[in-house]
């Protein structure tokens, strides 16, 4: 066996031996490399007790490198490929994890946040590549039809700009936003917390099957790993920091799509919020991270979403705008004149000058205009506002609302 | 006449011959008193050219202390009285609005920020003390169903809780927020911009009687004055001022409820936006509102809105949570131990802590105290998940949501 494949086979040892995002283990990865931190580990030498304990607990079950032999001749069935730090098409951003500290840790998941030791990887597309111009939408998966709606226009529109969508395969917004992405013919990227071989949620299988063939399937799991509560978690460091930033669709108020925007505003990635109805309970969440979180930026649609994670100059969107009004271009004298002007009926200059607050001779001449303007007209009893056909007159009809 | 009925009929004469909140007239009477300065302008000597002409206009259609005076007596007719910074009544808080400078002015009107001169006013309640604890609640007249909701409830929310609901009487959000609090028996002012023996909208009028019995009709305009457009903008900084804070509750994109917003950030007010469907056209206006102010607040309820303007200490909003799991007690090997149970039938002890990564005594020690907590059950087989009519286990089966 080559000493590349030593380190390859120790780096999938080492994700069986302790979960993938244990710091001690990357640390001892980082000055040791791989082979020589699988045997320290193996020969009991572990820094931390706990980790000791689970390494030996873990031994119990099975020799770590038949294990990941085993693993990889799976994986090869599967059609599924190693991907490790020393492949070209590793993601570097993920490095950025190393840094990643969230505050207030209560479970010890939350602390262990290093980066990847390697990825497992379905699908033709170089895995860097597909994640280079990446944002991940996740979100609820007892997700509203609302939220599913601007989930799958969120896939649609982002993939239509070449962006990649990520998220993690799961019911409700994550499946949706995969969808929109396959529909628009773009990249979409599933990251799972659990084997290839055995995808999470089952009932997603046929969704998991069309992302490979066009995108691809990830996990830093093994194939026949298990889907476990924690490692839900575990995953979500790794959508936060493999992306330009996270968007958060519907969220309850205790939601794992929440912990992945946490992962995101601290890796120094952009986390994005699509606000919903108050009345819903899927929102619930979403609303309370944008107001604990004064980093979190709101977004309604992809334009909002382009600007926050488009390069400066490029992919900004529109400021929201009402319809432009005729009116608007007029000076003060004009527009005081035109909203002094009685509903209907015509009023004499004298009396409209007075009422606008405008003296004699300007009134003259800004009526004037308005009538070339054709927003008023001209009567023997004195000026009158343009005939309902002329839309002008709504305009000017239409107090401003309070 | 008396020296005080000289002031009061002059304050009045001067918000007819220009429009309340005018900057160079607020000065005057600042410098002079309002006696002088309708003096000064009748005979002139405007300061700035546009009101001598607006003056003029106006004075060539009356003469200024006669309109007042007739003003009075219809007030008296009406059941309404002047209320002048001369009178106990007098709302100290919006003399704030001399220091109100909004950015980039595009019409004089958004300018023209100055205190009023004077209100009007139709109810029993002391003006100030019934804006002393006040929260003015706003939004588009063409409001969605979901908005008057929340609308309603948040008029009804803060006037169970004492607190006075201020707004301008429009349809849609306005006319919800004020029924909101009638309902709860509470305290609630309509703004309006027009005299108030013409309340506009004509529609409301209705409700505007049942507001002045129990709450307040205002006004700076003497009666007889119409709805002109751009009064809207200027009374809409006399709820922003007038009140702790304003919440929007639904805006389209080109609305007078940001504005009223936009002038509460400048008073130094806290402005609050109550989000909704991104799908809806009447949050455009609103989302837009808390993506360009980095102040502006994010509200789901009136627990947040008193959170906002309630005292320090009290009123304070829960955060939002999900349901307290049994597990969260749970520390990580307990935890990891329940997670690597088989959703179905039992495992033996060794396999089990092998699984979980936890050393074999601890594991026994652990699963002794879920045995406790009635969460495992012992079987010869070894451990299995509690029967499911326990509420544990759907906790400790749902993986996190993505």
């Amino acid at each position: 066996m080559s000493a590349e494949e030593e380190r390859r086979l120790a780096r999938v040892a080492l994700t069986w031996l302790a979960e993938p995002g244990t710091r001690a283990v990357h640390h001892l990865v980082e000055r040791h490399g791989p082979v020589e931190t699988l045997d320290l580990l193996l020969d009991g030498g572990s820094p931390a007790g706990w980790l000791h304990t689970t390494v030996a607990a873990r031994s119990a079950a099975g020799d770590a490198r038949a294990v990941a032999a085993e693993a990889l001749e799976r994986a090869d069935r599967l059609g599924a490929r190693l991907v490790t730090p020393d492949d070209e098409e590793w993601p570097a951003q993920v490095a950025s994890l190393a840094a990643l500290r969230l505050p207030d840790v209560s479970r010890r998941v939350d602390g262990e946040t290093a980066p990847p030791l390697c990825f497992w990887v379905r699908g033709s597309w170089p895995l860097g590549e597909a994640l280079d111009r990446s944002v991940a939408v996740v979100g609820a998966r007892a997700a509203t039809g609302y939220g599913q709606h601007v989930a799958t226009e969120l896939g649609y529109g982002l993939a239509e700009r070449d962006w990649t969508v990520v998220s993690g395969g799961a019911f409700g917004i994550d499946a949706a936003a995969h969808r929109g992405a396959l529909t628009a013919g773009g990249l979409t990227v599933a990251v799972l917390a659990c084997g290839l071989d055995r995808p999470y949620p089952m009932g997603n299988a046929a969704l998991f099957d069309r992302i490979a063939e066009t995108g691809l399937l990830v996990s830093e799991w093994p194939p026949g790993a298990e889907p476990l509560r924690p490692r839900f978690l575990i995953r979500n460091r790794v959508i936060a920091a493999g992306t330009r930033g996270t968007v958060v669709v519907e969220a309850s108020a205790r939601s794992g799509a929440t912990q992945t925007a946490r992962r995101a505003i601290h890796s120094n990635r952009v986390a994005m919020v699509v606000p919903g109805p108050v009345t819903s309970a899927m929102s619930v969440g979403a609303h309370e991270f944008l107001r604990e979180h004064s980093k979190a930026r709101l977004v309604t649609g992809v334009a909002h979403v382009l600007e926050e994670v488009g390069r400066i100059g490029t992919d900004l969107a529109p400021l929201a705008r009402g319809p432009q009004r005729a009116t608007d271009a007029l000076d003060d004298e004009a527009r005081s004149l035109l909203e002094a002007l009685p509903r209907r009926g015509a009023m004499g200059v004298d009396r409209l000058s007075a009422r606008a607050g405008v003296d004699l001779r300007t009134a003259l001449r800004k009526l004037s205009l308005l009538e070339e303007l054709s927003m008023v007209v001209r009567r023997d009893d004195g000026y009158a506002l343009a005939p309902p056909a002329k839309p002008k007159r709504a305009a000017a009809e239409t107090p401003a609302s309070t």
